[in-house]
């Protein structure tokens, strides 16, 4: 067996959320629709990928997510309450049926070139609510903005991986 | 001049909406996010583009989008009515300030591999909402569920510019 990272985490967590009947959702900025491009790549994804908000515009955050206004504007898009309330604010916009969808995935930060509100190029934070639960990433990255938002997506997935394999979120269902 | 196709149509379409200041926003289904990441690729596409939103899941084109439950039911969701509906609907939706944005794009289909709802892979319906006028691309496309996707952006993008040209649109701001 091997734990180690994958080289495809998105197949990983199709074929796995696939067999315990668990659903995932993304709510992306600055990563504008990469992550949820790996995911729509796997042949079968639609059994567990039900889709994605790309609020890329800092109000549409607020509007299709339901972040704070006020956390947005005292504190900008970059930042770790952001990226909390964008996974969690996707798994019940993004609701199925009425329920809401199990795990949210959520990208906020400055994929350069240059700074933005503040921050750095390459700061960024990720959420992944599982559940009510929310884990959050803060990745300091450096490149240029292709490269950046390529290291979100992989960064993000093996981060995934090992949260679900600690949370025991896979048992029990 | 060369007013063929171009190798950069995103960088294209970003330069002379910024320079019309006219905004977009997408509607995704088959392609999965692909078609957005082609627009935040860009540098300084965030004064083009809001953001999108990807209805993977049939009953989110309903419910995100505002797609005619009746017509999903009745005819799946590739058709093009869908994709007139899904272009048009996220005009509204992703509205910044109260004012929708300019150009909805939209995409559904059938990426494979293998056929969906009695459409075989490669059926995909495509949508321009320029205001309140909406045209759509049908395509009959070959390939794998990757290059069929790839070539939806690429054949989507191309017709955005020729549909811009031709409708005068950019004109009169």
């Amino acid at each position: 067996m091997n734990d180690g990272p994958r080289a495809d985490s998105a197949a990983w967590l199709v074929a796995t959320l696939t067999g315990h009947k668990r659903t995932l959702a993304v709510a992306e900025s600055l990563t504008g629709g990469l992550l949820a491009a790996e995911f729509v790549r796997v042949p079968g994804a639609s059994a567990v990928f039900a889709g994605g908000i790309i609020a890329y515009n800092t109000e549409l955050k607020h509007t299709l997510l339901g972040v704070d206004a006020g956390l947005l504007a005292t504190h900008g898009p970059v930042h770790p309450d952001v990226a909390a309330q964008m996974a969690l604010g996707v798994r019940t916009r993004l609701a199925i049926g009425g329920n809401p969808v199990d795990i949210g995935l959520s990208t906020t930060g400055v994929a350069g070139p240059g700074p933005q509100d503040g921050h750095p190029a390459g700061t960024v934070f990720a959420g992944i609510a599982i559940g009510d639960r929310v884990d959050i990433l803060s990745l300091s990255l450096e490149g240029t903005r292709e490269t950046i938002r390529a290291q979100v997506v992989s960064e993000l997935l093996a981060h995934v991986e090992i949260v679900l394999k600690s949370s025991g979120q896979l048992e029990g269902r």
